[in-house]
């Protein structure tokens, strides 16, 4: 029954299917604690910024062309006629040969276009100020409207809100912002070999490794993580612990053992399962060939490799993208996260899959070189051991030593 | 008074400093929570992993060597004396000659040595096995302490926990582990010419955007922010203000306007601290000059520049390795978390100052390049419009464009 679907779907037509699957809602948050979340709305400037003409260096604000031919030998005299207070509009304004004490971030006068530095001029007495040096109109000064300009489109829904958005908002005075909701992931570990980390494993049993890591995934990907435990390898208790974390959650991963027999149970689970469709099943890479993708109203349903380093790759590479996408990161995947380095041996590929290579990365005198870390993707130490993964496409046979290779972290 | 003091101190001595600041204390949190923390204690394993001789594929467990020439037109015939179930040790050991069916992740018989993959033999009736080919001892299988040996280290205290970590830990049943407590960082405004987010600002007043950007810095940088709002810029209420900061929390940032005034006031409340020592007094770094940074107690207190750019780049590039250290990470700043790009215009910079330029990263037929963002550190939007930021080290005079240049990013 199953063989007719393993047709396997390329990596690339894999992220075909991302925008199949829905977004999750949105909330409201109080700005302070939006570090990480993303965007619902894009945000538009109601007001300029910094909204007044402000000094940009300790000095005197001035008409410029009142200092026009200043120099050490020649300089300008001008009337100082106050101090700005900071935080308060100027009382005075600022006619052709006055001048004002200003410190950065001042607002300037009326009349003033220019800040002389303070290293420029010379305080002869109270009202009185020798300027050595011209200014241009506008030096040392920013604009009223030069941060943001009131009206302008300033964020796009969908962007990553990092320290610096938080600041732009709080600049424009947004107290609370529309963030989209953080989804709720359903892990689920299927294997009759598998046991709590709690419990001591009997021969031929091992402790749930899994749920574990895939749950430092989901957080680490921006979502919440709802664990649903071991799950018996039947189909009677996979199903009902499918249809449940389905309902419940915005997307599920079960890992199960990478068997032809816990296959062909996810696969026969998905099918029992109502408005229920198979994406993908197989796709070709390593490791994690055996993925299935499969649709569920809305929803994506995976099926990952029980390996563990195998099920890590795969929610690395393929899954945390839709996870970007249903919490509506726009850009889930950053193309430039990823560096170059000097690959230090041969690696071998075959055309027609894309493979990961779990790698360290070293520093020798500046250079970045990528050591290649070999082993069973049953393996753990081999993922702990690893700084990121280098991609070998799938035209490529293989990769040559010395080569540049992209290597992109794992964080 | 303060002019002795201001004998700036080069960006790599400032780093001197960081061990002289204590850790904060530890606290004992469930695994599954542990994603991005700071392990405080060794981790040695208690067992191996995976503890038995596991199939890394579907096929038969034989003794190796009575597969030894076997081949297509010459098969080496074995007896099938039964099948390996999941989770369980075999009934029956294998003899020579003999074959007992398994799936991947399954327990190796006492006996067998090998696994002869599904796709190398064929099933003749319920206890003949015809195989293709042979295999050498320790073919597709993991060994016992193949991933982890009892006994081993297996991860240093000061290392970041990632979903790999997680892993190891949950296959070494560690249900709860120790880590770092995330440090509680302060936040104070200072200026006159602040307000709250949530008012409109008169002329020559701004919103407070520090405290919102800084506490998404310390967020970022694995600490809890605690904000104190904006003080007036005044010794009496600064003070007050800094000293219950000091107590109620693991380390300090005053960020105030960079006129002179402001920093002598911070200056004068530091040397009114008790047990209180300016350590730096000015960093030749480019924007972010007027950084102090001092120690009171244990703890570091920061006077980071007003302009919103300067604190911000002056967080990344300094104080987040500070915070790192207390934080208890061994590696608070990963060198290689940088990436080489093509520089797109020239860069100007003077000797003995180390410039952080703010770049936008652009990829154009596989290769990166940085196009610097050039603009007052007062204008948030620049920081917004970055990915990260070039360095111009303190001995160079400038960068040209065409060179590759590194780009550390701003996450």
């Amino acid at each position: 029954m199953t063989k007719e679907f393993f047709t396997a779907t390329p990596v690339n037509q894999v992220f075909d299917h991302i925008s199949e699957f829905a977004r999750v809602g949105d909330e409201k948050l109080p700005t302070a604690e939006a570090c990480g979340r993303i965007l619902a709305r894009d945000v538009f400037a109601q007001t300029s910024l910094p909204g007044f003409a402000r000094a940009t260096m300790d000095g005197y604000a001035v008409r410029a062309a009142a200092t026009f031919g200043a120099s050490e030998s020649s300089p300008a005299y001008l009337e100082i006629i106050g101090t700005v207070q900071m935080g308060m509009a100027a009382q005075t304004p600022v006619g052709h040969g006055q001048a004002a004490a200003i410190a950065t971030g001042g607002m300037l006068p009326e009349g003033a276009d220019a800040v002389v530095m303070i290293e420029h001029a010379a305080r002869l007495d109270e009202t009185a100020l020798e300027v050595y040096k011209s200014v241009a109109p506008g030096a040392n000064v920013v604009a009223a409207d030069e941060d943001v300009a009131a009206g302008r489109k300033v964020l796009d829904a969908g962007s990553r809100i990092r320290p610096q958005e938080m600041g732009l908002m709080a600049a424009l005075g947004m107290e609370t912002i529309r963030v989209f909701k953080k989804p709720v992931i359903g892990i689920i570990s299927t294997g009759d070999e598998l046991v709590e980390i709690g419990q001591n494993p009997a021969p031929g049993q091992i402790r749930d490794v899994n749920t574990y890591s895939l749950a430092g995934c989901v957080t680490q990907g921006g979502g919440i993580a709802r664990t649903y435990g071991i799950v018996a390898d039947r189909l009677d208790a996979l199903r009902h612990t499918c249809t449940r974390a389905l309902s419940e959650t915005d997307m599920v991963l079960i890992s199960g053992g990478s068997s032809v027999g816990t296959r062909d149970l996810t696969l026969e689970v998905i099918e029992s399962l109502p408005d229920s469709q198979i994406l993908c099943h197989g796709i070709p890479i390593r490791p994690g060939k055996p993925t299935i993708l499969a649709k569920t109203g809305q929803k994506a349903f995976w099926g990952l490799p029980g390996q563990i380093a195998s099920a890590m790759v795969v929610f690395d590479r393929i899954v945390a993208a839709f996870v970007g996408h249903i919490s509506g990161n726009a850009l889930s995947y950053r193309q430039y996260d990823r560096i170059p380095a000097v690959l230090t041996r041969n690696l071998a590929s075959v055309q027609g899959r894309t493979d990961y290579v779990r790698a360290r990365i070293l520093e020798h005198q500046g250079r970045f070189y990528a050591e290649p870390i070999l082993g069973p993707s049953g393996l753990i130490r081999t993922l702990v051991a690893a700084d990121g993964l280098i991609e070998i496409d799938m035209n490529t046979e293989g990769l040559e030593k010395g080569e540049t290779v992209f290597v992109t972290l794992l964080r």
